[in-house]
């Protein structure tokens, strides 16, 4: 069935270029092989996070654009040392780990914030307007539009002009009380299952795991409600939270990230909604902005 | 806000009873310490399998209102004790958990098969003609219509008559070759990621987990591509994989499963969609399939 996927996707409405159709589509390791360097970028290490763990290191870009007074608080408690020796000490199955300091809600206990501010306005959505933004074509349930900003999945409300990050697999947010602007940045989250979008414009996205992911994911889940590790030995050490731009440039970790605004991404798309390889015998036509691979690879020295 | 999710919900054509829209909106707890007995099923033990590890053990429901023959070739694998001493021998991050003969490939070491049958029909879709289906109100990307049968995540074609499963976070699905025809039900995955709805009507699932989740979704992920742990010793060891019918009733799990055609469900999609406890500002109103919860208590002695 060699014209059917095409079949499909013009039938959602998708514009397939000429070049396109004609062209044999490929797959998305060919895509990324073929990808030129300029579809590749770095990450700024001054939002950069290292998450480092007995088991090796988790790296998170940060997205000062959506949340930047949250951003910057945790630039100042990374380079504070604040979460030196905390721990992870919520793994709930099919929704999050949570790390931190466990005592935060003691005051008797909590650790100090030092140069942080105590208090953060809630950073649920921003403008629109000056915002890079690649759509998708697929219609989504939780938002009038969704697609991609420099890397980040996203969406955005056209007719109130807002947008704002997904919680999709591997997004990092700032944990809150009951109140909207109780989150400082000092106890994050990063989703490990199932994208809960119900949390978007609900709490403050600050960010996404790029790599190491597989650290967090495969934890063992605490036993108490929602996922909590009670007992101390049970919750996974935190060594450091650094940023990459305090770590010696010779100790960072050289990773690229294909551009979201990228042709090569645009096909790599295209190729997920309609998988053309031998194992597919009926492409989607769709994709969900979660299901989207933000392709990563360690650079050559 | 209290007026909000009501008018969101009604904003999106849900139906709201006058009733339900004066009664104070109750949370998943409440509905589920209130569902009546008649709400809760058991499961069929003809029809229930029980994968058991070092760790514990994983229950799965099977499902043969979808794949009658790859579920018969299963509860005939499990009976001759198949999988006993076989293993998980991948674990792909945000993907799928695999298991059964690591050697299927090799005719020289792969595992006899037994009485089981060598070849099943695809069993991608079905007739909808006479499947229990209760619609979720959502508009979803993957299929027409998207809703619950008998507790199984599932989708339908009105145009085509055509129902199947869908891929949601737990789904158990029979690995294949190319060949659309060429899964016997012994290599078996179980989705522990983001839900990888391209497979639907590309392979048979076959059943879903309803207890012992995270002792798949936690597993170490394989070095190798794709998740493969090519090194046995990193492999999970199976003990065994029975019919919940040959294990004695003293040693089987006993559990309820909120009955998806019940009210209480109902109200708990309702109570999901637009979440109404202070923590929530800005009800979604709305929900994907794979994200509303399908609730599985320890039956009281």
């Amino acid at each position: 069935m060699p014209l059917r996927p095409v079949l499909l996707a013009c039938a959602l409405g998708v514009a397939i270029s000429p070049a396109l159709a004609q062209a044999p589509a490929r797959g998305m390791q060919e895509i990324l092989d073929g990808a030129p360097a300029s579809h590749w970028r770095t990450l700024d290490p001054q939002h950069t996070l290292y998450l480092e763990l007995e088991a090796g290191r988790v790296v998170i870009e940060l997205a000062p654009a959506f949340a930047p007074a949250h951003v910057a608080n945790i630039r100042t408690l990374a380079r504070q040392g604040f979460w030196d020796g905390t721990s992870i000490y919520r793994v709930q199955d099919n929704f999050v780990a949570q790390f931190g300091d466990a005592e935060a809600d003691d005051p008797a206990q909590a650790l100090d914030l030092g140069q942080a501010r105590r208090t953060l306005p809630a950073e649920f959505e921003r403008s629109a307007a000056g915002l890079e933004f690649v759509p998708l074509p697929d219609a989504d349930g939780w938002a009038p539009e969704v697609g991609f900003s420099a890397g980040f999945p996203a969406a955005r409300d056209p007719q109130a002009g807002t947008a704002w990050m997904a919680h999709c697999y591997g997004a990092l947010g700032a944990g809150r009380d009951l109140a909207a602007d109780s989150s400082v940045g000092a106890e994050l989250y990063v989703v490990i299952g199932q994208s809960p979008r119900q949390l978007d414009r609900n709490i403050t996205a600050v960010g996404r795991v790029v790599h190491g992911m597989e650290l967090l994911s495969a934890l063992h889940r605490g036993p108490e409600p929602m996922g909590f590790h009670t007992d101390p030995a049970r919750r996974t050490p935190i060594r450091a939270v650094r940023l990459a731009s305090e770590v010696a440039p010779a100790e960072r970790t050289a990773l690229q990230l294909l551009r979201t605004d990228s042709a090569s991404f645009t096909e790599l798309v295209e190729a997920r909604r309609n998988r053309r390889d031998a194992f597919y015998k009926r492409p989607a036509g769709h994709i969900d902005l979660c299901n989207v691979p933000l392709p990563v690879r360690v650079a050559a020295d």
